[in-house]
């Protein structure tokens, strides 16, 4: 079936094709693609959009010598069938299998593992200045979306490479897209560019008029001069881009191969950094993720045919759950406002958005800006909202620091995905925040049991005159009934859900029901278990949790979350500090590993954070 | 002596006074601020570069309704000396005095709580879209310098900004300098503007020339068609920030203060954002500032006359024991090199930059590209030492974990300025950063006790084959005599001082030689103590601290750092999981607060973490 693609199984095999055969190669590529992408998920219409510039790239660079660097790094299909995995291509995102994104580990073609956006141009830099240093004549390529573009730290590095001005190539991949629609002054501009191919011609234009004009004295005289000299300001394409030291080529179409190659040959040539502008389109060459290409960024499962998701899911998700929750709650706070980092859809605010668009705010990918453009509403009176995935909040560790949580600015922190969030892998689980924001002094740190919980948290959030945050996991929730109400919870008060003799389970958030559950399992073999929904990391409910101590002497902690600095760290230091030394504490929770790929169940099994898991702890630590 | 400031108490009374009045209020202004520095130290120079600036916003708006926004905020102190704090101004950064930022709990005119860069137009953006909300007619503008321009968080909010086009003026504040010379591109396209002033006419020259074109025919018609349609792109000054949807004032003379009004007045009547660029020098009024604007962004109490220092230093800091010691690892290995974010003076990273500077990158203000450029270097078999302050790696969290640790990149974190910090208050002290890398899987984490340890522990990171951070003081080291040699050190392994049988004292960084000093001193008192320098917060020297646990049951924990994820909570977490739940732990560090400003001796004695302190401490865990 494949005539051309399962002989590859190297960037130099390209080399022996003609255009022609590349052509057919595309074709065979974007089969494989959605062939396996129907049946593990995965990045669709990204990997859809650079299979020319893959090709392209491959064919005029020598890799492993020459480097290739993908940003985010969701569009590398392509790129990794090329490289040797092809036949491992349908363990994509699997346990086990390959990973979603480039992996130093899968390849050497791969040479930075990548998840999060906008760090291609500073390690892309790094390598051509390391080249420098080694006297290595090799190529750097980073390939950057247009969303990714607007991550601040692309522009750090924009703007450093510019005035270090080394041999560097930026492919600028621009489909009018990042996750979601773009949003931000360098779409605009982008799309400008796009629009208007007239403005390549402008400068020769204006050099051909000024040779029309007659002399007619020295007014006009010292004017064209003045002209002469300001042409070389004059905005042909790219000038943003020239501006910052960069020879900017393009736009050129990123799906005519032959014109991507010449125009990749050209900034070999050229010395200094060049941002080669290639547009490309989402989802290419499948309808169904070209015209919905934002429900194809990410995919379930899906059926070829109509695109149609496979995935049946009777239980709503916790982002659901909050989308409703911040709905209701907008609809009677006129000062509710929602902010998002480029994820509408994602987060669930997309309701939002369209119920109260002049209370929402998409800042692009931008998650330093989200938190502190939350600020300054917070401190003039509004209630903002920002809604992120925990594996993104880390982008905007020092803004909650700094900016929120030392002038205690009423923000409220929606972390969506936080806990094990499944085929990923390791760039995107959620398992540091409680780590990363526990020592934050005034912060309110929550996590609920379930979906009325959410919903009760996020009330409380959002009316608490300090800053707060709510975690919840990716995908379904309980499944238990909405009540009909929402309700304030008191701060730092948790919740005794079972009362037993022989130990005390403190579980906080997605472990709780597991927990509960558990406890009745391990009752049936006569063990008897408290069971507290702890509900808040910080602060804790310190007279319940010192009183259930004294009163058992043995604590078992359970999060969804790294051991170290976490909810059982919490527990420890609190109990120390309280001169509790007797107490016996376990603690279960995600180890000091980065946690990779794989069904949210079987990683959840693998650490134990499950009902059987639990029991087995509770076990082992009775008998011990 | 003050004919006016001493009047002012608002700035409602700026407005009684005349042009002429203002510019001797300039005069006093700067008096007083060279005065009260060269008693109390401070940000002189970025300080004495806005005082025309500071007295235009405050005539032309009207605070507090009217919001301005100091970025950063070190150049707040005409803004406080104007706005009631007069009488309070020489305790500025004493303990319990004025802080040396624009604080809301200290004036209804601050309006946002500053320290690290780049934060400004985004907590004004958020402003602005809540006097929108809340239909209230104020207006929001931020102050912004050159070099925080450059932190990828202005990018973002730049970008958004530009983007909403909601009514927003930023002043760009440009004196060519962040805190060190600018780097960069944008400080290239800045200089551009200042320096040819002839590109404002360029658009109105093309007009006035195509007027004068004789209509000859069709092709001459069309090409003039598409240059008008082309002339709106022509680069008259700023289009970068015209780009960016902002519309551009300027450059203008920020010490003239009529200038600076006209203009402002102007800005208040644009519709959406507008960047006023004004040009001001840093230092402006006193030779020595002016002529050293770097070592006098941050100066020590200086003598007004000549502007020397009146610190006298007899012990080297830890910042020039690190400086010495790269330069030496460095002279014998090629590999290494030193990245610093507009810190080369700060870090010490300047004397490296003198010797080897094809080997030295200043990035500009932009920690996060630092981090991951660093990484880049690193994938290509370099030796980076990334060297920043503990609060400004804050701003790279993320960089650390996605980019360093996950692929363990051997990338050197040399972080200066941790623990508390003194003067510079909340926002600059570096008591988290063990918190906020413990968790991080494949990190090292290690801080010396002295500076041969200092020394030590570079050469071990560097030529560590995985991902390593090394924490130093801010100030003076302990003044021991420097080894010949430069040792690396086994990854794991702590160091007994002192064995004795009563408690066994961890102690890391900078608490192990006050420990030490105080376990002598209980020997006295007859109580003996084993202290331990524990070198490394991870990996801990598990073996050697379980066997102590054990033999002793008594563990007094010491740390420069937040207790809550710490160094203690690690000792907990380890005694936790191998079941040593009889250990009576107790733990020394920063409580759950932001630590204010004041000298690092009297916060040190507030927090017990000095001899004093420790002695205390033990006495009562002895006694109980």
């Amino acid at each position: 079936m494949s005539e051309y693609l399962s002989k590859i199984s190297s960037p130099q095999d390209l080399k022996k094709l003609s255009l022609d055969e590349l052509d057919e190669l595309t074709e065979e590529i974007r089969k494989k693609i959605i062939l396996t992408l129907s049946k593990t998920g995965g990045h669709l219409a990204s990997s859809l959009g650079v299979v020319e510039l893959t090709l392209a790239l491959h064919t005029v660079l020598d890799s492993p010598k020459d480097k290739i660097i993908w940003d985010v790094g969701h569009q590398a299909y392509a790129h990794k069938l090329i490289t040797g995995r092809y036949n491992k291509f349908s363990s994509l995102r699997q346990y086990g299998g390959l990973s979603g994104f480039p992996k130093r580990s899968e390849s050497e073609h791969d040479f930075l593992d990548t998840g999060h956006s906008s760090t291609s141009i500073s390690a892309a830099l790094g390598m051509a200045c390391a080249a420098e240093h080694k006297n290595e004549d090799n190529d750097v390529v980073a390939v950057i979306g247009d969303g990714a573009l607007t991550g601040g730290m692309a522009f750090e590095a924009l703007n450093h490479a510019g005035h270090l001005g080394k041999d560097l190539t930026v492919v600028l991949n621009d489909n009018e897209m990042s996750i979601a629609e773009n949003v931000g002054a360098i779409s605009n501009y982008l799309t400008k560019l796009r629009t208007e191919p007239m403005l390549h011609r402008i400068k020769e234009d204006v050099e051909y008029l000024l040779n029309k004009i007659p002399a007619i004295g020295g007014k006009v005289f010292n004017t064209v001069d003045r002209v002469k000299d300001g042409l070389k300001y004059l905005v042909v394409s790219g000038v943003l881009f020239e501006e910052f030291g960069f020879t900017y080529l393009g736009p050129i179409d990123g799906h005519d191969l032959e014109a991507v190659q010449e125009n990749l040959k050209r900034a070999k040539k050229i010395k200094g950094p060049v941002l080669l502008h290639a547009i490309t389109t989402k989802g290419k060459g499948y309808p169904p993720a070209k015209n919905s290409p934002t429900s194809f960024h990410g995919t379930s499962p899906f059926e070829i045919k109509t695109g149609k998701s496979k995935r049946k899911r009777e239980i709503p998700t916790y982002t659901e759950i909050f989308s409703d929750a911040l709905l209701e709650l907008a609809a009677e706070d006129n000062d509710i406002v929602g902010i998002t980092a480029a994820m509408p859809s994602g987060t669930g605010l997309n309701k939002f958005k369209n119920k109260f668009p002049e209370r929402f705010y998409d800042v692009g990918i931008a998650e330093q800006h989200a938190v502190t453009m939350g600020v300054g509403l917070a401190l003039s009176d509004m209630k903002p909202v920002v809604t992120l995935y925990s594996t993104f909040l880390q982008r905007a560790y020092d803004q909650v620091v700094h900016d929120v949580a030392l002038q205690e600015a009423p923000v409220t922190l929606a972390i969506d995905r936080a806990g094990l969030v499944g085929k990923d892998g390791e760039t995107h689980q959620g398992v540091f925040d409680y780590s990363f924001l526990r020592h934050i002094p005034n912060l309110t740190i929550m996590a609920p049991k379930d979906e009325n919980e959410l919903r009760n948290m996020l009330k409380t959030a959002v009316n608490h005159p300090g800053p707060t945050s709510v975690r919840y996991s990716r995908g379904s929730a309980i499944g238990v009934e909405l009540d009909d109400e929402i309700k304030e919870l008191e701060i730092g008060k948790a919740e005794v859900l079972r009362e037993g003799r022989d130990i005390v389970i403190l579980a906080i958030g997605s472990m709780v029901m597991p927990a509960l559950k558990a406890s009745k399992k391990l009752a049936d073999q006569g063990i008897e278990a408290t069971v507290v929904n702890s509900r808040f990391v910080k602060p804790l409910d310190k007279e319940l949790i010192l009183e259930l101590s004294k009163k058992c002497g043995k604590i078992l902690t359970i999060e969804e979350q790294a051991l170290q600095g976490g909810f059982g760290s919490a527990i420890l230091e609190m109990l120390s500090d309280n001169d509790l030394n007797d107490i016996q504490v376990s603690r279960m929770g995600i180890p000091d590993e980065f946690v990779k790929q794989g069904a949210q169940d079987i990683l959840l099994g693998k650490y134990g954070l499950n009902q059987t898991g639990i029991i087995n702890r509770v076990l082992k630590i009775i008998e011990d």
